[in-house]
């Protein structure tokens, strides 16, 4: 049986969505796994926005439920961090025991973003945390988001590569996809 | 049995992270569940950060496994987004059928912080989307976060409350998710 890989990510969000998910599921192919794609079926219409985007959710969760694995796509998103979505697919499939693997288009790690974000204002308290101006403490472990989303896939023996992409190939490099592609293939 | 909730939120990054999740779990018990918090119980030291970061991913990971359900403070943090190791949780609770329940403490929905990234700045274009100036489409579903998050909740029948905390009280206002508590404990 051919192993089925959920493509996470804010790909969708591109405004060449479609060519860009293209693009992954025939490299997805091309090492022998069959690519699912979140926003790959047309949804029916909805009385409401908000009734759509549950149908969204629910057409989402059940391709990941048809899933053996995921791929997330944990480059930082409108922000410092992984889009919120993906972090939820990554840890929907952690829980059910699949496959995962992650990758992310940016070398700085999470604390490097973290402490971006204040400017490079954090400080190390008496109780050994590293702490922003706003008295929030900043994680660092060497990961390239927070524990919960790294931590998933590595204490599952899952890949995770972070690759320097072009500011303007920041969602469309998939020199950091394929890696994690050819990680599994090695693997299955 | 006492049904056990995980208690998942950004709170454990406070300089008084123990004494909020003191009032949370007290909370918590107050409506007859039993709290289960992250960051609870101590960790043991390991040689690098790295593992130390990896062994908190097993406790939270082996807290969520023995929980009955989670509350999730979806909340922004440093951004416009809830908490990405919050949203991992939540995916993980939701992929394991558990109770969910989400909460934030403030009322701009997700459509309006993510218009409020681009400083408003948002165009529907020709294919229906509405889009920033960089591209990426906007969704508007008037939901508190990306829709999995929303929609994973709101799908499975959980609560969701939205409530204006003080500037000074982001992650300490309890009355959202006392709502939670409340709604859950009637159900149960």
């Amino acid at each position: 049986m051919t192993v089925k890989l959920y493509l996470a990510g804010p790909e969708v969000f591109l405004p060449n969505a479609r060519d860009v998910m293209e693009a992954k599921a025939a490299l997805t192919r091309r090492y022998g796994f069959e690519p699912i794609c979140p926003g790959d079926i047309s949804i029916e219409p909805a009385p409401t926005l908000h009734e759509f985007g549950l149908k969204i959710s629910a057409v989402d969760e059940d391709m990941m439920n048809a899933a053996d694995g995921v791929i997330a796509n944990l480059t930082p998103f409108r922000g410092i961090a992984a889009d919120p979505g993906t972090a939820f697919e990554l840890g929907y499939m952690c829980a059910q025991g699949k496959q995962v693997a992650a990758y992310t288009n940016v070398l700085d790690n999470h604390y490097e973003r973290t402490a971006g974000f204040y400017d490079g204002q954090v400080v190390k308290g008496e109780d050994g945390y590293k702490r922003g101006p706003d008295g929030l403490s900043l994680e660092d472990f060497d990961m390239i988001d927070n524990l919960m989303l790294h931590g998933g896939v590595e204490r599952r023996g899952g890949p995770i590569f972070a690759h320097a992409a072009a500011p303007d190939a920041l969602y469309t490099d998939l020199t950091a996809f394929e890696k994690c592609l050819i990680f599994l293939s090695k693997r299955t």
